[in-house]
């Protein structure tokens, strides 16, 4: 069984807290959105899926807590709602899903309810579509992926953009999941991925609960692993992806994209289309969020680097479409020339 | 004042203890082979002319402490000088200079010598040669590489090739500072370098205390950094370079390089002539040090993997001559085709 990192249940909001993994397995209950606006922002949740779906069960804890006060107006509980979509929009700026499940549900809250009690329905109708949506497209991403891996497959990735980073069963692991459910004999080589170490602390550790072989490596290391020969393909996550596929993920992303085309070991992301975002033309439209130095120096506690010093610490880099050999998403594998078929593969999947 | 790594001063060997920077400057005194080994091994002294330099002493200190104790016949001192040797080049794999250094103190032992006292100075006049060498080397290297830096100059690197992995100012730190004392403005920007954080905890460190201004980020950061623009180019040191021009580096040189290459920065190698290993065809045939799972799992005090995980820790990488714009040794700077240029070079060097 997959871990969950998400979960709606009793009027809360049930979070795996990832920051204390692999050491701790601690679930937090949350009923507050501004509790929950900080779980996104320290990555308690993470992962553009799973904070996707968290955002959208932000509106339904919102409208739950509201009712268990009192409740009032529909007018008052819109009110609350946008408010609630406002202060959620503004935790990280990278992950497209988390304004796409912001933007749905702040549309079911704009709409016209006969009371409010009808509109707490249609909000956590809507939450739980979110939910189930995502599930669904992680199946299918992973059935359309799994026929990418050989048997045996040697994997390598980067961050974790498995189960702890969607609603579902993962994008890049998931594949992993389903090529192991068919039989496959799949070893994971997992980049560690600083500063926070999704690698170490995430993948390494979901993957292992799940019986899957893995290996951790130092993000500087895969380059040196792909040159050796052996590994059959990258497959990594996305948190948006542009209409010409450049595609937006971790930090790293790119110098793993660069070693896979140098060393000839094709290149897969993996996301659902939720993670696609066709306005803009290009991967230099995304914006990149920049975090602190502490990530970075202080990272486990001690001092790591000498007092004061200044930090590059962007959380995301784009890696060029000329570098990904291929885009799996719900609606199947997507090959270059990704500015005439990424488009073309989008249309006619349910919106 | 570059700061010292490597110190021969009344009878013992004066080690700063590079594994307790930035927290702590503390300086070994080191009066026996095998605690000098374990130092070696345990990375308290790193860097490989560093290295070489403290293998030369390392002879010197046994050959003093054994004058101490009472000394002997010659050919008991040679005996005891033989088998420092043997445990000094069991220590790590891929320096070159370390072998090189060994080597030449091997000569002096093996040669005649009037009596004990004769062969305890000659071994001294080696060993203090060895670092005598490092430190004009490292000038020379330093003059060569300042004028491939324009002004202002935005230069990144990776590990620590500076004072303290060398006997001298350090090779490609060794250019920086040679530039900054021509009057040039250089910013560098310092790969973190993971596992043991030679970036932020030496590189960032040794910087810092000359007043030059420094950036630390992860490694896998530089990529983006380097697709921004505006970094003019990398330099880095080496652990053993091929006839042909192949690098072995710190684990992670590779990755540089090949985002260096994508993004069209100049990739400057620096070294001098004792890392050149021309026996070599190529860097197949350079050794790679594999080191243990704890640096990678548990190197900040606390577990950030789960127990028992499987790692990959190379300590070096090979990049391919291709990637590299030239090489910087103290007898000038060569392009490529290095086949050819790097021998030529090298030819009328002091051997």
């Amino acid at each position: 069984m997959a871990v969950e990192a998400v979960l709606y249940r009793d009027g809360a909001l049930e979070l795996l807290d990832q920051t204390r993994l692999p050491g701790e397995v601690q679930v937090l209950k949350i009923t507050d959105v501004d509790v929950l606006c900080e779980a996104i922002r320290s990555l308690r949740v993470r992962g553009a899926p799973a904070i996707g779906v968290a955002a959208a069960y932000g509106f339904r804890m919102a409208a739950d807590a509201w009712q268990r006060a009192g409740g009032g107006s529909v007018d008052d509980l819109r009110g609350r709602l946008r408010a609630a979509g406002e202060a959620l929009g503004a935790t990280r700026p990278t992950a497209h899903n988390l304004f796409m499940a912001i933007e749905r549900l702040r549309q079911v809250v704009d709409a016209p309810h006969a009371d409010a009690p009808a509109m707490v329905r249609a909000v956590a109708a809507a939450a739980d579509a979110v939910h189930a949506e995502d599930r669904a497209l992680c199946a299918a991403i992973a059935r359309h992926g799994a026929a990418l891996l050989p048997d045996p497959a040697r994997v390598i990735t980067h961050c974790n953009a498995g189960a702890l980073a969607t609603g579902g069963i993962g994008t890049a692991l998931g594949i992993v999941y389903e090529a192991v459910r068919q039989g496959k004999a799949v070893h994971v080589f997992a980049d560690e991925t600083r500063p926070l170490l999704q690698g170490a602390r995430l993948t390494a550790w979901e993957l292992s609960r799940a019986q899957v072989p893995v290996t951790l490596l130092c993000d500087n290391a895969a380059a040196s692993l792909l040159a050796q020969g052996g590994v059959h393909c990258a497959l990594v996550g996305a948190d948006r992806i542009a209409r010409n596929g450049d595609t937006a993920n971790k930090i790293g992303t790119l110098s793993l994209a660069l070693a896979a085309q140098r060393f000839g070991v094709p290149f897969y992301v993996a996301a659902p289309s939720t993670t696609f975002d066709l306005t803009l033309a290009s991967g230099a439209g995304i914006p990149i969020e920049q975090r602190g130095a502490a990530e970075v120096v202080a990272g486990f506690g001690i001092a790591t680097a000498p007092a004061g010093i200044e930090v590059y610490n962007p959380a995301f880099d784009i890696t060029p479409a000329d570098l990904i050999t291929a885009i799996v998403h719900e609606g199947g594998v997507v090959r270059p020339p990704y500015g005439h078929n990424l488009p073309a593969s989008l249309r006619g999947l349910p919106a």
